[in-house]
Formats: structure tokens, sequence, C-alpha cells
């Protein structure tokens, strides 16, 4: 048995959402005390789970070896607690940190599912690092939040589909700890160096599937049906180049680009085509629906993807400025910036690419 | 117009099955005089096409610009042909090769769109490199084969879908005539010097959809509906898997790593996940047919994924014996060979995936 009932550790897992409660599931399988508390924003679900162990938006029963705590039981949850999951949004990232921040010990490892990159002194920087400058003085140089990055659809988790991924971070004896607690027979846990190369795909997947699946919308609104003949020549060519684009913004932000061939750009763009939400919101703008109207038809769901335009779109100014960027570069990009934020019209420039 | 109607050019494609034919519709469209000579099993195809136009396997209507010939006409068909396209499949490039040698003439480039690896001398070969040899030796050294890879499906091509493909070839010059000759307005040809990395690609992304198309089969024979909720990450996770492995082949065999992340991989891959026959006989093997059964429900359709695996379980046997190979190396590749050659249980070694 590759999978020992190795050294039985404590983890809290701060937010109740899909991601956080899906990772649960291989936690509690291995053998871990699992604790999952909700923020302010999941008092339903945590009552769900406490009730008949159902997660609401999962739609799912999960083990009923995982322990659903409330916010405010926080402290009790953190009790002994050997490593923190963030599982929160990129949106409750500044809550978790602050909530975080009085427990915050060298020795207890902070893990994040959250994606998202953040501008800051005039760099775009990946998570771990902007939660590690939120910690108090005393523990910031000690605690290196690692991450995780790679395809991994929440439900699929929860129902314990085979599923790889990579935990990244800076401190290469923590990745090594994290990665024999993390894995377990179903979740396949690989340390991966680069946390920014891993976290840059892992922010920008959702604004690239959003491209990839402007190509439904459009076959739609041509008036085709789903099938084997449809548009995906045209959605393919939008993948490669979304590869091509995140290979070239790794690099500029001082990652290594073959870290996007594998998991965290390659396999999670890939899976992410099928997962969902982004999928769902580029189709309604290649259908021709129009920003706000798609955004109205999400019903508040998150889109990570207009988020992360949002925050590129202020980055590559500054770097541009630098001379580090060509305006010629990263055309898909902004394209897709050009469509999902002011409202152009969906048209690729498909000669542009591929450094044509 | 970025267009213009640059020198109208004869273009003589051999082969007139899907992909062949769908070809021509991007020449014709931009103005070039288009044959299109059936191979001696095409004689359905090239009699519809003289009747009315229809092209019975893309079930489609081509444009009447293009010229339809039976293989006996390939004398009046060649006559002041500038360009030849070989749109055969593998079984046929033999056939092509000596079919084409009376008429090869060094100002005549040959382009093919056939995918596939030969094993010649103790090396994988491309087929480029193997078309070449096979021609008479006074032009052998003058004609240098090119070839189209990345990710067309030929009956979306057919009906104008935008496409991306690069065109590859060891001469540079015919490489800059071939992409101005074949881009057009929904044709997005882009140039390619890594013959070796572009043909890899398109030989081994056959195989490896079929392994990416176990997950589809595994998830219905568990019971499971098509939807958001599948064995995606199942499926993404070989698919990254199948980006390293190919990148790995790629330079084993001298070609450059980095033409995988683009159309010819990445791109060709992706598509072909959509596409069809591969993934459709994956699927079976995944759902638990076995393999005699599998290959019997294609009703005879050419299973290029088939003959590839056999071609490479040989090649990488010689690679191995010279010390170039490791057997550790490439676990997807090698557990596609066991499950589609030896009919061995569908169990895929993530744990040796992403050099774990
Ligand atoms: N769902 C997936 O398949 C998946 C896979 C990998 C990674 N992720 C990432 O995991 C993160 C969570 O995704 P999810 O699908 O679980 O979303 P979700 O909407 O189900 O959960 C969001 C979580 O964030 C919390 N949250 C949101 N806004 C907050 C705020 N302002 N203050 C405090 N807390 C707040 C919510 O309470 C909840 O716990 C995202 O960054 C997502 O990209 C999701
Ligand atoms: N269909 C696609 O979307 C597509 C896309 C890109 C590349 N390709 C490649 O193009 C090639 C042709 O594929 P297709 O889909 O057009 O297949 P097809 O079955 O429609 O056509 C096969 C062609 O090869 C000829 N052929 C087959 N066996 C032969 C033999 N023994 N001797 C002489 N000729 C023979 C047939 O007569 C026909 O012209 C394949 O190598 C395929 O991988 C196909």
């Amino acid at each position: 048995m590759r999978y020992p009932p190795a050294a039985m550790a404590t983890i809290t897992v701060l937010g109740a959402g899909m991601m956080g409660s899906a990772l649960c599931v291989p936690l509690v399988d291995r053998g871990h005390d699992v604790r999952l508390v909700g923020t302010h924003l999941d008092t339903a679900i945590i009552d769900s789970l406490k009730e008949r162990h159902v997660h609401p938006t999962l739609r799912l029963e999960l083990p009923a070896a995982i322990r659903p705590y409330a916010a405010e039981e926080l402290p009790a949850a953190m009790e002994g607690a050997e490593l923190v999951v963030f599982g929160v949004s990129s949106a409750g990232i500044g809550w978790a940190t602050e909530t975080i921040a009085p427990f915050a010990r060298p020795e207890v490892p902070i893990v994040m599912i959250t994606k998202g990159l953040w501008l800051h002194e005039g760099r775009l920087a990946v998570l771990p690092d902007a939660v590690q400058r939120g910690l108090p003085e005393a523990v910031r140089r000690a605690v290196v939040p690692a991450a995780i990055a790679g395809p991994c659809i929440a439900g699929e988790l929860a129902r314990r589909v085979p599923t790889c991924v990579v935990v990244t971070g800076r401190d290469a004896a923590t990745l090594a700890r994290l990665t024999e607690v993390l894995r377990g027979p179903y979740y396949h846990v690989f340390p991966c160096a680069d946390v920014v190369g891993a976290e840059v795909c892992a922010a920008l997947k959702n604004a690239y599937a959003m491209g990839v699946a402007f190509g439904a919308g459009l076959h739609e609104k041509a008036g085709g049906a789903p099938g084997s003949v449809a548009m995906h020549n045209w959605e393919s060519a939008v993948f490669a180049q979304a590869i091509r684009e995140m290979m070239r913004i790794v690099a500029l932000l001082g990652g290594d680009p073959l870290t996007v061939t594998g998991l965290p750009g390659v396999g999670d763009l890939d899976v992410t085509m099928n997962g969902g939400r982004t999928g769902r919101f580029g189709r309604w703008l290649g259908l021709g629906l129009g920003v706000a109207a798609s955004i109205e038809r999400m019903e508040g769901a998150t889109l990570e993807c207009l988020e992360i335009l949002a925050v590129m779109r202020k980055g590559l100014a500054v770097y541009e400025a630098r001379g580090e960027l060509q305006p010629g570069e990263l055309p898909l990009l902004r394209q897709m910036m050009a469509v999902a934020l002011d409202g152009a019209p969906l048209e690729m420039p498909f000669e542009r690419f591929f450094a044509g």
C-alpha cells in the first residue's frame, strides 16, 4: 500500500464553499482530523452540514467525519491545528488573512486554493506572497504560505474522482511535508517549486477559459448545434494561444514557463472548459448577450475571470511603461479585455496569434 | 484587405478523403485552380463530386470550382501543377509517393496532411523525411516535402470555420512560399521550422487522445451521465501528462519541445478530443468493451492511434536499448500500449506521472 495511515494531522479549512469543502474529503479519507469552518457567508452550509452532513452547493452528502464549525467557533476549530487551508475565493482573502493572523504560528503552514493576482508596488504578485505580507510581523518570515493548483473540479474531488494537483510554495521542506500530508489514493499531489508559474496559471486560466468558450457561443449564434462539427478548430486555436500567452506572462513575472505545460496550465485550462460557470459566461458573451446581461445571468456567482482581467489590464500597463512588455504581445488577452470589460465586438485577431 | 488575390496557383490534391477534400475549400476560395484526385479507393467520392459536387463522407456540397479527377486521370490533373498535396492517410503514403514519383519536379513542392511516424534504420522518422527518401534520385535533394499540422477537423474547415494551422518543412524559402499560397481569410497558416516537433505531435496526438477519452468510458461504466461533474479531473490530468510526454518524445527525436505548446501539440490534442473516431474508440475501451470489440465497432474506420502505438512500441525499444530513454519514462504512453495493444486492464499510473 502506497498510503500508510501516516501520522494523522489536525487540519483546519477556512471557508466552506465548494472547493474548501471538497478538499476535506480526501483529507478525512486519509485519516486526518478535519475541521471545516464556514465564513459569515457560509451559515446555511454549516447548518446543513451539522444537521445532516449535506453540502447544499455541492449537492452531496459529505463524510460524517468532517467536523463543521461556524465562524464564531474558529478558536475551537484552531485548537491543535497543524495545517490551515484557505478555502475562500479571492474576495475573501483579506478577511481570511486577518482572521487567521492571531493564530498564525511558524510551525503551522497555510495552504490556499484561492486563485488571483495582486498588483503591488508596480509588480503583479501571486497570492501566497500577498498573504505573507498580510501576516503579523512576528510570524511573517517563518510562515511561508503554500498553494494548490491544477485541474480540480470541486464536485468531482468530493465524489472521489482521481485527481492530480500540484502543491507549490517557496520553502522546500514545507512542500515535502505538505505533499505527504495532502496526498491520498485518489488525490495525487505533486510538489512544484515554481510558485509564480503555478499561481499565474491558476489565476489566468479562468480568463482564458472564457476566451475559449466564446467559440461555443459564436457557434450557437450562427445556428449551430453541439456536435463533433462545430467551432472546435476555432476553440483549439484559442486554447493553444492561451497556453503560449500564459508562458509569456509567467516569464514576465519571473516564473518558469515550463510550469504552464503541466497540471497548473494545460491541465487546469482543459478542466475549466468542462467545469461550469466561466464557460457559461464566455458562451453568453459569444452569443452576443453583452457584458451586463451576461453578468446578470450568472445570478451573483463570482466571476473571477472579470476580476483577473481587470487586474491584468492595470498590470500590463505598468510592465509596458517599463518596457518589459511590447504592445503587440498577448493579443488574445487584450482582445478578451476589450470584449469582456469594454463590450467590444467579438472578433479574434488570429493573424496576430502565434507571434504571427 | 490582408489577402490580395495573390498569384493564382495550380494545386493538385492527391486523395479525396475528408481532409484532402476539405483543404480544397480555402484553396478555391482563395482563387487557386484546385484539382482533387481520388485514389482507387475514392471512386464513389469522385463520382459524387462530378455529378453533384456533394462529398459523401463530409456530407456536404463543396464549391463547384473544385475540379474532381479519377485516379486514372492523374496525368491531366498534374498538368501545370505548381503544388502537390498528399491527402491520403498513412496507409496510402507509399502509394502516393510511388504515384507522384514520375511527376516530381524540384520546383513543385509536396505538402502532406498525413500523420504518422516510421521506424527507419533505428530511428523514428517523420513523414516528410520518409517521403523524400521514396522519391526518384534525380529530384530527391531538390524536392523538400512539407507538412501541415495543427487543430483542424476536416468537416469544420470545409464549412469555413476559422482554423489555425502550421506548415512545416526543412526549407525556409519553400515554407515562406507555402504559407503565402495556403493561407486565406479563415485559414490562418503559420510557418514552423521545427518539422520533427510538429510531425511528432501530429502523429502522437491520436494515441494520446485515445488515452484522454478512456475517462469518458470509465465515467459511463461507473453509471455516470455526461455533465460538468464527471471524470474531467481524470481526463485533464491525462491531457497534461500527454503534453509532457510529447515534449519528451520530441526532444528524444531531435525536435524542439516548445513546438508541443502551440498549435501542433496542445491545439491538435485539444481538437481531437472533440473530433470523433479516436475519442469514440478510447471511450469504448474505457467502457471495458475490449480491444477486439472496440475495433469491430469502428466499422473499418482507420485507427491511426493503434498504428502509431505499434510503431512507438518498436521505436521505444530501440531508443531504450541505446540508453537514450529510461524504462520509467513515458508511463502514460506505455500504459496506453498495454491497454490498447495487449488488452491490459485500464488503470492509470498517476503516481508515476509528472516525473513523480
Ligand atoms: N470550484 C472549483 O472546482 C475550484 C477548483 C479549484 C480552485 N477553486 C478556487 O477555490 C476558490 C473558492 O472557489 P469555490 O468554487 O469553492 O467558491 P464558492 O463560491 O463555493 O466558495 C467561496 C468561499 O469564499 C468565501 N467568501 C467569498 N467572498 C467572501 C468575502 N467577501 N469574505 C469572506 N469570505 C468570502 C465564501 O464564504 C466561501 O467559503 C476560488 O478562488 C476558486 O477559483 C475552485
Ligand atoms: N479528418 C480530419 O479532421 C483530419 C485532420 C487533419 C489531418 N488528418 C489526417 O489526414 C489524413 C487523411 O484523413 P481523412 O480524415 O481525410 O481520412 P479519410 O479516410 O477520409 O481519407 C483517407 C484517404 O487516404 C486514402 N487511402 C487510404 N488507404 C489507402 C491505401 N492503402 N492506398 C491509397 N490510398 C489510401 C483514401 O483513398 C482517402 O483518399 C490522415 O492521416 C489524418 O490523420 C485528418
